[in-house]
Order: structure tokens, then C-alpha cells, then sequence
């Protein structure tokens, strides 16, 4: 997205379909379904209580997942001294281009003895401070998560994408054992993928960075892709294995049963409010989003059709005879009654994606039962209210699945096996999606592939336990079977 | 607290009595039952799992009570226009002291073209971002609230009660008409008060404040205080009504049923964790702190008794029997299997203030029986297994209620009427607690108060409807009667 987009804050008449231009699509629908703005903040969003129920869904799910494990919830500062900052070279450089500074502070606005970054991630303060609470291998492991917000000083910017403040968890792990890290790292990894794939109905591809695009610091970094509808990659978690990286430079040591200094091994890992985005780019069409009824703020909206007070009065009554049991079934449900015609009301919740639509009027009340559509199929199917919550319930299940299903073959249908460069850059030339191929692992052809199918990045890589194929690039014999994709 | 007990980061070996020294007590048993420590950077602390544990029970609890009402969460940016923060000119008078600047960001840490604050509280940004929601009376009323952490540069600092970092939640609402923004501040207070009273277990005070002490911008504010066992008060929460006060500064400003443009009237309010700070001051003893039930982070612990690995065996069958009734009822335990001596196990729960615990030997397990002992009382009683989770579930409710009724008893116990300055002095000279008297409402009276009596302050006020008593300052005809205490 362009800088003037974010600038230009007047009200979204009509929204750009998807198929004339998805970029503009997805900044139109962000803002007109009420999910985010552009703050006036330069780069920095507000995300608004329809996006920040559903970021608040997917906080609660992974919340109960990671406490199930033993990982406990801390509050580690928002700012981090310079000093602190700077001790992992790797990190450092990795974030140093984005990082803000807080200089001054008071009434005289007082320059700081030391600069404090505010936090882009919080390795470098939870070093320092989590190795006074380990002294010996029985207090391993300590597995630490905090949910907070971070800033990355980014010069493009994108609602939920990329924006200066983003809101996520981060988890932060120390062991004693190199193997018990990296199974932390994979046991993540599965939780981020039931978020993807059973919350946000996102089938994603999983596997490893390759060297170049790894975490700043870690040895490797898990990664989950899903597949947008334009064809682009978006990656929706990263799971990082540091080794001893980070304990080598802030120190963090436990004496292990022979009753030596050790070095920890350590993990972090992140999901971000840019799960938000994913779910509206891999699922929206051209009337709108669809929200996966696991993380819809409203999952059903009944719209009232009346004529007169009287038939109002009628078809309210009618409404308020079973919208309780809703209720009580736990439906996430909500009557709408502002003062528009219904036909405009449609509109506005299929753009709001909302999955189910009740259809209420007085001839349905005489019948007992109500009109229902569903914003994927837009079929109209005539439901009675007796039992309706545990139908609603069924059609939710079946609805999220549907969904989770068509994202599926969209994944498939969009997913290739290509050998060369050249076919490469022909494919990405016409098309997007995933593509497989092989490469021999050097980092000049990595950077030649991107160079020449304009933007194309390895996605992940698969150690091949026996060598077959050769790389895309050099021809040479390969050592990683790679996804390749334009990526956000 | 002194500044040098930050710095002073070692383990704390013994914890100092609360009746031989109040503040290290609180200090000491803050960081020795794991809550909170000071974090290296000055002035911010880190929280503890134990300590955000009793936090997110909070949160979770007037999270429900205010979507119950309509309220809706929103994010907003952490970083405010310098511009934004100097409209409203009260307000930026109280805030300005306490600001912290971000005026450099990116590689070569270049100089911002504005300054831009951190958050010390969010009137600011929400009041220019909120404007373009509201454009009639039909957008009306706006009930927003955020999670979030605020930065104020305090110059003294005390763990939970007054740190650089601190984490609220501030609750921001636009209304149509004064009387609904009124209200709304009273609704909250009581959301406040059962906060205070049903889940902290601590008995609150609360009233307006005075003109002196209410917040910057407010046209009054209501505020709960809540008294420690020290004898002095502490503020657990505030809720503002502003009029049209930001509503002017930000030109919030809506069409009302005429069509005519008019000014909302707002109100804001928040609670933080410094509650974790009361409810460690409003009921500890010399053994350490005692936490109320519903939001103890372990409820009921359990202290396996053995001397062999037979015995060891033995009473785990016999726990296993039994523990997972606990956690299908939903009660939060934990037993303790480190190799500890029971006795220490004791002291270290008791430490921790865990409400009750089971202590279970092999004669026990014969007999089909527990030994529970009362973190109030202390007393033991046995308890057959059989129906334990139910008979748990009564005692934690007992114990909530025994906690509340002795606080409300220490407050009874220690709140007084005094008529003159001179018996306020003697007063406070040698106890703390709530003295009640009159006030005449002049600023210059309220600070000989604070002068003279050694930080005594006007806690609330009440307007007397029918004039009566005498301004304990100057003997005039008083407007108010009021509160008086030491506070935090």
C-alpha cells in the first residue's frame, strides 16, 4: 500500500472489488468493515472492537494452549537501555534500522543519560532478567510468555500487515537440553498451525527458514505460510531456536546434576495481529470478508423485516421468543434494527462477513420459522425456530469448515512443481501461488531467484535426507527441497 | 520506598515482619512470594507469572462486567503527537512532568520532526481518533476501553504502587447527554467497588474527590479507597467525568434529534495493577500475604507427606484418587513434589498466601482423609475425600468472606470522627486509619491539612445537603464533610 493511502481518512464510499484490484480491496474492506484505521500517527494503527474481538478470540484460544503446557504469562518492560540492546551482534543489526528511541523525559523534557529502545521484541531485556531466576537445572525449563504490543520503525505500511505499533504474544523459552528447545520450537509450531488451520480456516504450509531469511540470532526458524486469494504467501507465525546464541551473550547459565555452569538453550516464538489480515485476505470475495465463525464477533445477524409498528411489534415478538436460546447455546448473535432497509442491512453484514444471516418477517413468524443465509453459498434455506440454536450451532461447525475446505483447494489449485529458474520467472510472470522446486543451498542463488522472478522468496526449506534433483538456479546436485512464493 | 532498594537485586533471604517494618514487609514479601521485581531499568518493574496470574483475574472479571454493558475494546497507538497532547491545557499541566519522549527512530537513530510521547494516559489520541466515528446522536454513546501499559516518569517508585511502567486498563466513553456521561461514571465506580469488595475481598471508601486532587481536565472524579494495614489509604481506582471539557479541546462534537452540531460529553476511568499492590498491603500478615480466592492463582495447595519411596507411592495413588475432582470443579491446586522439607513447604505457601492447604500422609491415605489447614486461621480440620471438591468449593467461598468481614473490621476498628485540626494532628500523630470531619471547601484550608498533619489528605468529599458541622481548619460553616488519611 502506497504512504497517501494511510493520509487520506475520509469515509470509504464504495469498496474497490476484489477482482479489479486487491490491494485497494483489502485496504477498502480493513476499513469499511470497521476492523482498522490509520491513526493519524504516522505508520500506527487503530484497530477497531470488530478486528480486536477477533485478535481477542485468537488470544484466548492460544492462551488456554500454551497454559495447558505449562507456559506461564509475564510483564516484562516496554522499554529495553541501548546498552542491553546491543550485546547480540546478529539481533542488533537485524533491528537496529527500526527501532525508536526514547531520549528525553520530564517536565523539561530532559535528555536520558542512556537511550531506551521501545521493545520491536523483547529478547534483549528478558535475557538480563529471566537468568536471576535460574540458578540450577531444577529450575529449567522456564517457559515465559508475555502478550504486549511492539514497535518497528517500518517506512511502508500496510493495516494489520505492517505498521509501526503491532499487537502480539511473545514467548520466550530456556532449557537445558538443546533437544527439549528445538521440540519447544515444533510443539509451537503445531500450536500456531490448529490457530491457522481449525481457528482462521487458513491451511498453511510449515518447514524452515533458509539461512537468509532467519530470525536475527537463532540457528533456524520455523515458519507457517498461508496462501492469500491474490496468490501471494503470508507468513502467520515464526517459531525461532536460538541454541545457546542468546545465553552466550547475556549469560543466562543453570549448573546442570554434575553440578557445572552450563548455557541455556533458548526459544522464542510470535503471532501477531497480522493473523487479522490473513483471515480477511485468504478468505474475502468481492462483497466483502468472510470471518470463520471460531473467531466471529457475530456469528449470526438477524435482520427484521417489517412494514408498519404493528408488523415491528409482531416479528419482535417472534424474535424474542428463541434469540434467548441463542443465548444460552452461547450463539454470538446480535438483532439488527437500525432504522435502514433491509436490502442495505444485507450489505452491510455480508461486507462485515458475518457468517450466518437470519431473514425474520411476519410471514415467518406465522410459520415459525425464519429465512437463513449463508454469506459463503448465499443459499436461502427455511429453518424452524424449534431447536434452531443447536441447528445454528451445526450450520457454524459445518460453516467452518466449508471455509477451512475452499481454502484448501485454493491452496491446492494454486500449488506447482517447477525445475528451472526460467520456468520460475515465466510462472510468477502469469501467476501466484506456491511453487516447489529444488536448490543447492547457496545464498547468491537464493538472492538471484528474487532478483529475477521479481520479489519471489524461498518460503521454506526441506532437508532431503537423500539428495535428488537439482537446484532451480546452478543445476547443481540439490540439497533442499524449497517453496517458493511472492510473499507480503 | 527508597530508590536504593531498586537497585538491590540479590535474593531476599528473610522476610522482615510487618509489624516490626511495614514497608520492607510489603517490599520483601512482594519479591520473596514472587510477584514482581524491580527490572534493572529503572523505575520499571517485571512481573511475575504469580503476580500477573492475580492481574489477568482481575482483568477477566471487569473485562466481563463492562462487554456486559456495551463497552468494546479498541487498540490504540501507544505514541501521541506532541501536538495531541498540549490541546487540552489542564490536562497536559498535570501530565507534562511525568512524559517520555520518543525523538529518535531507525538505523542511524535520526531526530523525529515532531516529538512523540509514550502514553501516560490516552485522552489525547483517543479524543482526535474517536471524532471521526461520531458524526450523530445515532453514533452515540461510544463506550470504549483498551488493556494496555502507560508510562509516567515517576521520580520515587514502589513495586505495583508507583513504577515507570504500570498496566490498567482506561476506559474512554462519548454520551449525547451529561446526565448519561454521569452515569456512566457511577456505573463504573461500581463495577470498581465489586472489583474492590467481591474479588479483592478489600472494603472501599468511595466519594468525590476534591477540586485539588481530581484529575487534570475532569469537571469531578469519583474514586474508591480502599485501607491498608499500615493505617493508610490507598486509591484502588478513579472514574472521570469531563463534561464537555476534551469534547471542546478535540471539537468531539455530534448532530443531535434538532440537527443542530453540539458537543459530547465524555468520561474516563481506570483501574490498575496497583490492586495487586492493596491486596498484598489490605491483608497480609507476618507470614506473608494472604490472597482472596477468587483470584489466587492457586487456591487449594497440596503437601504430600512420606519418608520413603513406598510411602511417596502410596499417598500419590491416594492423591490421584481425588485431584482430578478438584480440577473438574474447576478449583486451582497444585501439589508441591519438590524435594523440600514439609515444614519448609509450609512456610513458603504460607509465604505466598495460597488460601488453603492440604497436607496428605500415609495415615491419611488410610483413613481416606486430608488434613486441610486455613491460611487465616490456621486451624486444622480433617476432611474425608470423599465430596472433597464441593466441601472445597464452600471453604474457598468461606474463606472470601472471612477475609472480607476482617478487613471490614480493621476498617471499622480504625476509622474516627474528629472535629478540629489540632485533634486531626494528634490523631495522625499517632495512628493512621479514616478520620471523618468537615470542611469549608477552601483550597487554602485542604493544604494546612496536608502542612500540618504530616500528608494527611482529603481522601473524599460529600456535599451536605443541609449544612451542618464546622470547618475543621477554620471553624466556618462547612460545605463538606469529608475524609481524611495518610494515603499511598
Amino acid at each position: 500500500m502506497k504512504q497517501e493511502t494511510e493520509e487520506k481518512q475520509d469515509f470509504v464510499k464504495e469498496v474497490t472489488k476484489m477482482s479489479d484490484d486487491f490491494d485497494r480491496w483489502y485496504t477498502d474492506v480493513v476499513r469499511k468493515a470497521e476492523l482498522a484505521d490509520w491513526s493519524g500517527v504516522r505508520g500506527m494503527m487503530v484497530v477497531r472492537p470488530y478486528g480486536w474481538a477477533m485478535w481477542e478470540a485468537i488470544t484466548r484460544a492460544f492462551d488456554d494452549m500454551i497454559k495447558e503446557s505449562g507456559h506461564e504469562n509475564w510483564a516484562f518492560p516496554l522499554l529495553i537501555p541501548r546498552e542491553y540492546l546491543m550485546k547480540e551482534a546478529e539481533h542488533i543489526e537485524g533491528f537496529a534500522p527500526e527501532v525508536a528511541w526514547v531520549t528525553r523525559a520530564g517536565g523539561n523534557m530532559e535528555e536520558l543519560e542512556e537511550p531506551l529502545a521501545v521493545r520491536p521484541t523483547s529478547e534483549t531485556i528478558i535475557g538480563p532478567l529471566i537468568k536471576r531466576y535460574i540458578q540450577s537445572h531444577r529450575d529449567l525449563p522456564k517457559l515465559t510468555n508475555q502478550w504486549n504490543s511492539v514497535v518497528r520503525w517500518e517506512m511502508r505500511s500496510r493495516l494489520f500487515l505492517r505498521s509501526r505499533e503491532f499487537w502480539w504474544q511473545e514467548g520466550h523459552t530456556f532449557h537445558a537440553y538443546a533437544q527439549e528447545a528445538m521440540d519447544e520450537v515444533a510443539l509451537i509450531l503445531g500450536y500456531y498451525r490448529a490457530i491457522a488451520e481449525d481457528w482462521l480456516a487458513i491451511p498453511v504450509l510449515t518447514g524452515k527458514k533458509s539461512p537468509a531469511e532467519t530470525f536475527p540470532g537463532a540457528v533456524h526458524t520455523l515458519t507457517l505460510e498461508g496462501l492469500m486469494r491474490d496468490g501471494q504467501a503470508l507468513q502467520t507465525g515464526t517459531s525461532h531456536y536460538f541454541g545457546q546464541n542468546f545465553s552466550r551473550a547475556y549469560d543466562i547459565s543453570f549448573s546442570n546434576k554434575d553440578n557445572e555452569r552450563e548455557l541455556c538453550y533458548s526459544t522464542s516464538w510470535g503471532i501477531s495481529t497480522r493473523l487479522v489480515g490473513a483471515l480477511v485476505m485468504a478468505h474475502g470475495d468481492d462483497s466483502g470478508i468472510i470471518v470463520p465463525p471460531k473467531v466471529a464477533p457475530i456469528q449470526v445477524i438477524v435482520v427484521p423485516i417489517f412494514r408498519d409498528d404493528e408488523g415491528r411489534a409482531k416479528v419482535e415478538r417472534f424474535i424474542n421468543s428463541w434469540a434467548p436460546d441463542l443465548k444460552a447455546a452461547g450463539i454470538r448473535h446480535r438483532v439488527d434494527w437500525r432504522d435502514e432497509r433491509p436490502g442495505d442491512k444485507y450489505a452491510h453484514w455480508e461486507l462485515k462477513g458475518v457468517p450466518l444471516r437470519l431473514n425474520v418477517g411476519g410471514r415467518d413468524a406465522d410459520a415459525g420459522q425464519v429465512e437463513m443465509v449463508d454469506r459463503l453459498t448465499r443459499q436461502k434455506v427455511s429453518v424452524p425456530v424449534s431447536g434452531i440454536a443447536a441447528r445454528l450451532g451445526d450450520e457454524l461447525d459445518g460453516f467452518q469448515k466449508k471455509l477451512f475446505e475452499r481454502a484448501q483447494k485454493f491452496q491446492r489449485d494454486n500449488t506447482f512443481e517447477l525445475e528451472t529458474l526460467e520456468e520460475v520467472v515465466a510462472h510468477f510472470r502469469e501467476r501466484g501461488g506456491f511453487v516447489w522446486s529444488h536448490w543447492c543451498g547457496e545464498e547468491a542463488d537464493e538472492a538471484r531467484i528474487k532478483a529475477e522472478a521479481g520479489g519471489v522468496t524461498i518460503r521454506t526449506i526441506e532437508e532431503m535426507n537423500k539428495p535428488s534433483g537439482k537446484c532451480l538456479v546452478c543445476g547443481k546436485p540439490a540439497k533442499y527441497r524449497v517453496s517458493l512464493a511472492k510473499a507480503y
